[in-house]
């Protein structure tokens, strides 16, 4: 796609996110046509971001099979990161300061088990609330957390590539495509609004 | 593992890379002990970093099976890669600055072909030679490339990761755990060669 024409489709994205006193993000969001795969899906319903019905069904289900076993499934998605990339566990102080093997840490579950269930639940929620729901926490300590440890793009990428993958294995075969691209696209909301409130590094 | 243990284990791993008129890397290493997976896996045998001979067959064995459809294989190699981390494409000029869709781009299969092909060659000579081998190039200027770009550990980790992942792809019933850590520690030795010729990057 030209430069131009890639500019221009960038222009006719406004994203606005507010963060209010219920932890509730509003974005809304305008484009100027169709966007490619991989490029945030962005649909105007009511001035808010709404995923489609087919899209919500889809992560409802698979959800809804996992979310009774999302302390295993959590330490999974992040075994997986680790495994994908081992120099992730410097973010993480408690990974970091320990001597005792990754799985064996006894802070790792629980961090895993509640990072799993927010982003599962912002997930579910999307197209409900018509938007960005995120529990237990604030948007701008999220910011302010993951700007504090250095996450950078590749680590985003890294993290939606593991989620994806272990939602896939715990979907079994009801995993599909278009399952992958719901998830890939409510993902990509979240981690929008949290760059949102992330400082950029120190040059 | 005890901090103490940790540190006098790798005090006792040392490592001498010299880069030869005829591109060829001499390994020497020493070891104190038993590594862990994923920590780097010298073998002493005369002074030289081998690989076993059991390590060597298995990475023979494979990339007999992969190297008549190098291409093919490279290209799904660097597609996983940006399948995991997207943003790595804005290392590679002929993708930055290119209108075309990826699996389109003129240049992406000559380029993965040579990295895939120089990554299992290297792979295959290390028991044999003792030493570890680059093909047309030098690893002088494999590392003023790399640091020229910015490839940083999290590159270098996502790019492991998807190489195994293509090589357990093409060897189907083949691959086996063993199969796995024998390739992870071969291209360990290529990062960690490529690393002694990076710059470090700017404060």
């Amino acid at each position: 796609m030209p430069i131009l024409a890639r500019f221009t489709k960038y222009l006719l994205c406004f994203m606005k996110l507010t963060l209010l006193d219920n932890q509730v993000v509003d974005i809304m969001c305008r484009r100027g046509g169709g966007v490619e795969d991989g490029e945030m899906n962005c649909k105007k319903e009511g001035g808010a971001i709404l995923f489609t019905e087919e899209e919500e069904a889809l992560v409802v289900k698979s959800w809804n099979l996992m979310k009774k076993d999302a302390g295993e499934w959590g330490v999974n998605f992040f075994l997986k990161i680790f495994e994908i990339a081992p120099s992730a566990q410097k973010i993480f102080p408690f990974l970091r300061d320990s001597n005792v093997p990754l799985e064996q840490n006894p802070k790792l579950k629980p961090h895993a088990k509640s990072v799993f269930v927010m982003t599962c639940e912002a997930a579910v929620q999307l197209r409900k609330a018509g938007k960005l729901v995120i529990r237990d926490s604030s948007l701008k300590k999220l910011g302010a957390v993951h700007s504090k440890y250095g996450v950078v793009d590749e680590h985003f990428e890294v993290t939606k590539y593991a989620l994806l993958e272990t939602i896939k294995e715990a979907c079994g075969e009801m995993w599909c495509a278009e399952m992958k691209r719901a998830w890939g696209v409510a993902y990509d909301h979240l981690v929008a609004a949290i760059k949102t409130e992330m400082k950029p590094l120190a040059p």
